[in-house]
């Protein structure tokens, strides 16, 4: 059976030491109070939660996956799933982070962010109920009206009631501008829904008591395409005005989804037969509003892949130690055994080392990316909150397609170290792979997130945003350009830099005449950026282990730190020498292939 | 529900234009007679089969598995699976390459090995289990006494019963001088084994009459590790004088795996408790003994991926043609409709071009190494009899581990054009990226095929068998080196000829003094060294598209070929400028790192 030990450590070295986020939050009038002591104790609580409630529940998850009554419409979770969510709830997680209004704890989204680390570490299908309800209760907080307020946000942040994202239609995923499920106006200023979604996670269950849709749909004086799309709010049952529960919606799972991985989680067929719901937003903007929610998302998506990173590391690694086979190229290191175990091997370690540095790059871009989240909502001074929001916009993309990129990689490699034992079900690992995938295709493709990235993020300011980003490694240049023991963590960043600008100013100009060239370089420009991010952080981590170091120092999780650091920049950043190169061989080669193509 | 049309066009191709494969069997006395019109014939009808008879079971197969019945230890394979058995055996197709003298037609290896592509395109977990079978006629072939030739070879051949390799046993797969499975001897000149195997592929099932297991095992007076492992022949059922069936011997399906994929194969638990068997070959020599089994086993992995890759392809093409979703970046294509089909951006055709090529490159190496494999059994002429089997041993395992690797690489980009359609099952598409993902660990996970690429077959000969292929690269050089239409394709790889003959050399100095620099470079240096092989036979085929369009054809078939080459040179081989740095990174940054992975 698989193991998981939260890792607090790795977590607080990021939090305190590098981007000494008690401090900045000191700046944030509503987070004002949230010291590092606090910080700590919460994700203490919440790692023991994840380790000793959810995580043995993710194998037989898998196992039984969820099952629908297609009398009732209802939908069971696997066993443990609604008992493990009641606990959830009693314990108080779902209202971390939510608004004290609403009766949440307020804490910043940093701490909401180790938590839901460690969730996915531990159960992402689980993970995903709660999940998506807070994406709910965003769009929610962002565009309901009072009322819509009043009815649904005190039960979404006690996490009593959940909720989804009905977006995707049979026919329509990625081009939600073709949505067909209709919205009539009724006399009392609701709304009668009628069409089908699919692929709708948590779309249905057991767990809670009411379920809150908030379903796309058309009025019907809505232009065609994207700007004639609504955004609704579709309870599960009508809330009565006392609060209480009233009659069923007609809005039900007509049939779950039969998946690769994520089994526990309810991927649901919706059916929308007349059920009625209010708007939330304005009418034909709903698109907008679906994107607060859609964006956070993103960094939910990026987050469960960290989960699965961790956790993938924590058992290969694990199992090298354990499992002995073969000698050392260099001669017997366990004597006393038949064999040395596998961890003498240095593609072992290489396997081992690919998804250490991946969990550690991708825990300190997501922190680095929630506490700017944290910046843009709360921040007093105007100017900070606006550039907080514009780096979280640029680094959306990144975080969602770079880390569950890089998820892949590393949960295949994890699985990889366990030989034929990796394949096989109970010890867990192919699992972290299967539930892995789905990560680099929902909430928008990478494919997707890279067009985000290089066509509107990037292009679509010329670059203003990336010079943002960029300003953050011209100050640690200029901090640590003196420092011969720093040059070789900042020396491939730096360069990195100077070769993005110039390719961004290229591909600007290539993509002008022809965008083409935009869509055939955009998936490997995103793998660069993701590399210039990860290398600024991985200079930053090791910025910190060499200071301590130097001031003696001697806890050898500072020589980790390097260690991993040296790693990162000789094994995989160099991944950039090619992915420039493929970026640069343009569209043609792609675009002119209709005779291979036929 | 996926489809599939046999690739016999691209298959004639490289077969008769690229290769000259009858004109090469000419000069082999056993298949003079085997010209363009028989294989044709043969492929095609093999064709049939694959998509007419196995394929359609594929899907049901892979959701029903296999069934242990614990009381009689019997498996039940997957519906169909056992009819669509007895419809190879009557139709003769397990003898297609087999001796004459057992009952075999006598056809090369290559005709089989478009056989066997197809099949395994078709539905991997079926073709397992005559693919076993034929790694235990080899064995047999090669070290069968007269009497277990006579016993088992004309079975096998005719397909009425399968064999099994049973190597691993729960605490040693790669390590096979830790087994522990013990062989006694008998008064009869038999011998009696007792012992636990895991992980038997086609381990016991229910479309055969008999099961032949080639089992490694101890005799009382082994030498300890790997020098001490003789291979037996222990029948399911004893087979008495007569050829008969009589008493089931005791060695019996414990349990079934539950695994990742290719689930319509039963991978066997495998309890030996007193079974008799007979000597293969001589004692304690069962190692080279079973390698012969082996070296065909993974030219066999190889040919799982490429059908996985042809298959996947194929599917990704026709729905990203189907599929309409958003508009081309370069305005409206499909302007009669909603919205263009997903073939007009750049990056979808990435995805399918990377699965193209990669099964292209696939398909003319393993027909290229299959030849090989039919000159070193049959050319009259010994040397070219040894440069033949010298070639196929360099080539192994880089067939082996690159094809496989890029295997992953293109089912995963095929699942990903599908979108959120590629995670669910119905499509198909996630199983074939879950069945390829065995392809990379077993005959021999691709990390042991690297060391045995770059530590045996390379520096084990100081680059003599690298040499030999880099002459026939010099000689494509010589030949067309003066030709400017020529130069995109062959300046590549006479450029990274170059790097890698200096890089061999670097590595070999370097490993001389430490040992680890060889482990550290191994998986790299195999993947540079596939792309240098697969650079020669793209060069080879547009060599052969230029010539034909020169000449005035006016096929598109050629426009494709040199279209699917500039894409694989343009966006694939420059992996390599990766590789050769993260390879030249060296062992230290891996080794240092006991602080790391504490």
């Amino acid at each position: 059976m698989p193991i998981y030990n939260p890792p607090l450590r790795d977590m607080q070295f990021v939090l305190h030491e590098v981007l000494h986020v008690a401090e900045e939050l000191k700046a944030l009038p509503a987070h004002a109070e949230t010291d590092a002591e606090t910080i700590n104790a919460v994700i203490e609580e919440a790692g023991k939660f994840a380790a000793e409630v959810t995580f043995p529940l993710n194998i037989s998850g898998d196992e039984e996956g969820c099952v629908l009554d297609k009398t009732t419409h209802e939908v069971k979770a696997p066993k443990g799933f609604k008992e493990a969510y009641a606990q959830f709830v009693e314990g108080g997680w779902p209202a971390l982070s939510c608004d004290p209004q609403f009766g949440g704890q307020g804490l910043p989204f940093v701490v909401n962010q180790c938590l839901y680390e460690m969730l996915n570490s531990a159960n992402q299908a689980w993970t995903m109920y709660p999940g998506l309800s807070h994406g709910a209760y965003e769009a929610l907080v962002a565009h309901g009206t009072d009322a819509q307020k009043k009815t649904y946000l005190p039960k979404l942040t006690s996490g009593e009631w959940t909720g989804t994202m009905c977006l995707t239609e049979p026919h329509c995923g990625t081009d939600l501008g073709m949505l067909r499920t209709k919205a009539e106006p009724m006399a009392d200023g609701n709304y009668k829904l009628t069409g089908n979604k699919i692929f709708i996670s948590a779309g249905e269950h057991d767990m809670a008591a009411n379920i809150i849709h908030l379903v796309l749909a058309r009025l019907p004086d809505a232009p065609k395409g994207s700007k004639g799309i609504s955004l609704f709010a579709v309870p599960k049952f009508i809330v009565k005005d006392d609060g209480s529960l009233g009659e069923r919606n007609p809005i039900y799972c007509g049939g779950l989804e039969h998946k690769m991985g994520i089994h526990g989680n309810a991927t649901a067929q919706i059916v929308i037969d007349g059920a009625v719901g209010s708007l939330v937003g304005q009418p034909h903007k709903g698109l907008a509003a679906m994107f607060v929610m859609m964006n956070a998302a993103r960094l939910g998506v990026g987050n469960q892949s960290l989960g699965l990173t961790e956790v993938a590391y924590q058992n290969a690694l694990a199992y090298a130690r354990d499992r002995i086979q073969m000698r050392s190229l260099t001669g017997p290191k366990a004597k006393d055994k038949d064999a040395d175990p596998i961890i003498v091997h240095p593609d072992v370690r290489k396997m081992l080392l690919t998804a250490k540095a991946y969990a550690e790059g991708g825990r300190a871009l997501q922190i680095f990316c929630t506490l700017l989240l944290d910046k843009e909502h709360h921040h007093p001074d105007e100017k900070v909150r606006k550039d907080s929001g514009e780096l979280v916009a640029l680094l959306t993309p990144i975080v969602k397609a770079f880390i569950t990129d890089n998820g892949h990689i590393a949960t295949n490699a994890c699985m990889q170290v366990f030989g034929g034992h990796g394949f096989i079900k109970e010890w867990g690992m192919e699992q972290f792979t299967r539930d892995n995938r789905i990560n680099m295709i929902y909430e928008g493709t990478n494919t997707i997130q890279s067009l985000d990235l290089l066509g509107r993020k990037v292009l679509g300011n010329n670059g203003a945003s990336l010079k943002k980003f960029g300003k953050l490694v011209g100050a640690l240049v200029a901090e640590e350009g003196v420092n011969e023991k720093m040059s070789e963590f900042i020396t491939p960043v730096a360069m990195l830099g100077e070769q993005l600008t110039k390719f961004t100013t290229e591909i600007g100009f290539k993509g002008f005449q022809n965008p083409d060239e935009v869509g055939a370089a955009a998936v490997d420009y995103l793998r660069v950026a993701g590399h210039f991010v990860f290398g600024y952080l991985f200079a930053r981590m090791a910025q910190v282990a060499l200071r301590e170091i130097a001031a003696g120092n001697t806890d050898p999780f500072y020589v980790a730190k390097l260690q991993t650091a040296r790693f990162y920049f000789a094994k995989l950043f160099p991944e950039t020498a090619t992915l420039m190169r493929t970026a640069r061989a343009g569209s043609k080669v792609l675009m002119d292939t209709d005779a291979a193509l036929a």
